[in-house]
């Protein structure tokens, strides 16, 4: 055996000299020893359930991003913590769901150029708790929890921002086409949003056509800077949300027209920061997680994404709404090729992260995050057994292993007000994922079981006074 | 170089000491010298689009065929030549659409127990041209193109036949449970269908319960004993054409329910068929096609499949009736991981497995076939530039690069009469896969071409008489 280990090591070698294996850097080999896993989380912006090939996309081509999916982990069933933008995101970067921490509303859903309020300085963001582990932090990306200074990125634990603060549909010039017009045929003049690094606004109107590129570069350049150092990277695209923008390299690159070329692009950015990884040798000590902050914004049409199989989409808590194709990575550690049998939530990122840097949740307030360590490793499950679907303030479905029940639904746009459900209707979610066969009849049980549930909910949550409305 | 290139055979050799490289017979590699390319078509009954996890579907879990699409050719855009079961066996077998040789009809959907039909003698099938062309044949599973000697595959190019002639649900017995309640608990006993094998009937009822398992066995079987001649396999599980079956060992695997059970049962056969080429060493040699007769059969809920973001299904010329889930598996000919561009059909099998198998198509009649070979190999494109959508005999809807232009539509079941389109209605499929926006309007120049090739194509048609109404 030794000679033919040998052998081995030789003919590695040569195929090393043959360009088949990446050569990795001294640098990274000393990282790795330190053995802190680094953090990049890319974070769409209204992509929907079916919008990738690996989800079930028939025309649009993501070759990255099914290749990610092939070597890491696969969520069909992974959870936004709102179905719309600022209170997704500010589930995601606390671990709690926004009316905890008064970032919904049920008057403004998300914050606005005018608003005053933003994300409360008492909440412990994803990037101050990995800070306070040793981590160097960037954003880079859409935000909105707050454009004034005292709530942007760099207020909130992270050492960089590069990015628009807001959506990329604010602020629009009084010059631009009026109603939808802007969006057809969009042009950046029309939209004077700002494009900041740090606290400075660098550019403004921000050149969109070329946002998801240099988000894209402003990203593998941090990497670049940080090999040394445990590092979390908080890449939010502003795309595919409308108006739609691509560089030019992308337009008319895909058989699904404008939002298509959108989401290749943001395909080809994935492939760019997973080849950074593996160029630099960090690949094997990096968790790449990938989602977007709520379905897809169906009103748009063909500038809008699609929920696949699911009911719904932005702005509802039909699954449509809620659900999102979500990919985790991290080779040697997520077998390759997998489905996770669990159902996750972007709040989880808040216990799973915590774990996998040694470092401990407080214990001083609630956090609705459960800790995906054992389902990425697969060495167990998550204790989750519930999640809340609320818009704004009210609880309108709660998921219960494959049930879900709806107190309330309500279509995303242009359905003025909820429907009520009393009794609630059941769908079972892995049966049905269109939510279309009410078993409600069938399970008078489970429901039992349900609203047990939802009265332990109730009973401890204590809702915060919107941050939005100020 | 040299010293390498030894060492490289000493550590490949150890590496299959420890059983992770193939060991590939001296008769594969016999067989493989000959150059003519195996063929195996793997066929189910009413899967639906949605129904695998590399098409989307969130519960199901298929890792055999996600494995086999990784390893091959995803088709996003490929059609049966009907969307009920006769019909699209026929078009399947000739390479042509049912109304040209009367293996469809207005009034009786597909053949039942009681027809006295079946496929004209004249028709030259799949197996009778690649018999022809030294290929030992064998069809084993769901046949449904007539049920009389003459009609049976050993009378159509066959050597080999085992399986249910016609659809599991049909000579139900008087004492089975009426109307559906039969499906939701089903018992072999219940559903009076003969397996034979050949042209006798060695039992009957045939015990469904094992079917795909028994499929697969004389599959697998017959590739054993096939090693050292070209072979053609078409594997038609009678699965998962309600009611639906499946082994003890598959009992509550999945998380879809019994549906899913039967899916994950009929994974396993197709993971079992891969793996016996592989341990044979025939892998690199064959060509493996995956695909379903039709769409799911939406009106049994639970236990129908989806069509995941399609519109309709079985029974229907919206896409979820016609267009299906399918893979392309040949090591080293057919690129990993690759997603055609093109339309394909069920009707090019013929022409693709002629060029493959070096044979000439005859020339005296029309087919509706084109050759996939160079999609497959992408060393170019297919030449289909239309595709017509028949409901019998009626011209429903055709398809034209992206563009879908329907004359009439109807839901396969629960819609008594087609409604009419006139004018026409016009989809692009690439944009809009559900088919939920009409751009005829802005688009009257590409409507104007489609009915110049609706109409060349009408004037060439001649429709042969029925044959399921014999």
């Amino acid at each position: 055996m030794p000679k033919l280990r040998s052998c081995l090591y030789v003919s590695i070698l040569g195929l090393m000299v043959l360009g088949s294996l990446e050569i990795h850097s001294a640098n990274a080999q000393e990282r790795a020893k330190k053995s802190l896993p680094n953090f990049v989380v890319i974070f769409c912006d209204d992509l929907g359930y079916g919008d990738l090939g690996c989800f079930g996309n028939p025309t649009i081509r993501t070759k990255h991003l099914d290749q990610m999916a092939t070597e890491g982990m696969k969520f069909t069933q992974f959870y936004v913590g709102a179905p719309v933008c600022t209170p997704s995101r500010a589930a995601l970067m606390t671990g709690r769901l926004p009316c905890r921490t008064g970032m919904c509303s049920n008057k403004r859903r998300v914050l606005f150029p005018n608003s005053k309020g933003g994300i409360p300085a008492e909440e412990i963001t994803l990037a101050e708790a990995l800070k306070g582990g040793g981590y160097a932090t960037a954003c880079i990306g859409k935000w909105h929890l707050g454009h004034h200074k005292q709530f942007l990125p760099t207020s909130n634990g992270f050492d960089y921002y590069f990015g628009i603060p807001y959506s990329n549909d604010m602020d629009r010039v009084a010059t631009a086409p009026k109603g939808r017009e802007a969006f057809w045929h969009p042009k950046s003049e029309y939209f004077n949003v700002p494009l900041m690094r740090n606290e400075e606004i660098i550019e403004r109107p921000a050149d969109q056509t070329t946002i998801t590129r240099r988000y894209t570069e402003e990203t593998i350049k941090f990497i670049d800077e940080h090999q040394d150092e445990p590092f979390f990277v908080y890449l939010a695209h502003s795309m595919p949300h409308v108006p739609l923008f691509r560089s030019p390299a992308f337009e008319g690159v895909s058989r699904r027209g404008y939002f298509g070329d959108v989401i290749e692009e943001i395909d080809w950015s994935v492939g760019q920061v997973l080849q950074k990884l593996r160029d630099t040798g960090l690949g094997e000590n990096t968790l790449v997680m990938f989602c977007s902050d709520n379905g897809p914004w169906l009103p748009y049409g063909d500038h809008g994404g699609s929920a696949g199989p699911l009911r719904g989409g932005k702005g509802s808590t039909w699954d449509g709404g809620m659900r999102e194709p979500t990919i985790f990575w991290w080779p040697k550690t997520i077998p390759a090729s997998s489905v996770a049998a669990d159902v996750g939530s972007t709040m989880d990122l808040m216990a799973t992260f915590h774990t996998l840097a040694g470092l401990k949740m407080p214990t001083d307030r609630v956090f609705d995050s459960h800790d995906l360590t054992p389902v990425l490793k697969q060495t167990g499950k998550s204790t989750r057994d519930t999640f809340f679907y609320y818009r704004g303030y009210d609880l309108m479905a709660v998921r219960y292993g494959p049930w879900k029940l709806h107190f309330k639904t309500q279509s995303g746009y242009g359905q003025p007000k909820p429907e009520i459900h009393d009794p609630p209707v059941l769908y079972n979610l892995d049966h049905d994922p269109g939510e279309s066969r009410d078993v409600a009849k069938e399970n008078s049980e489970v429901i039992e079981t349900i609203l047990a549930e939802v009265k332990r909910h109730q009973e401890e949550m204590v809702f915060a006074d919107s941050q939005l409305e100020l």
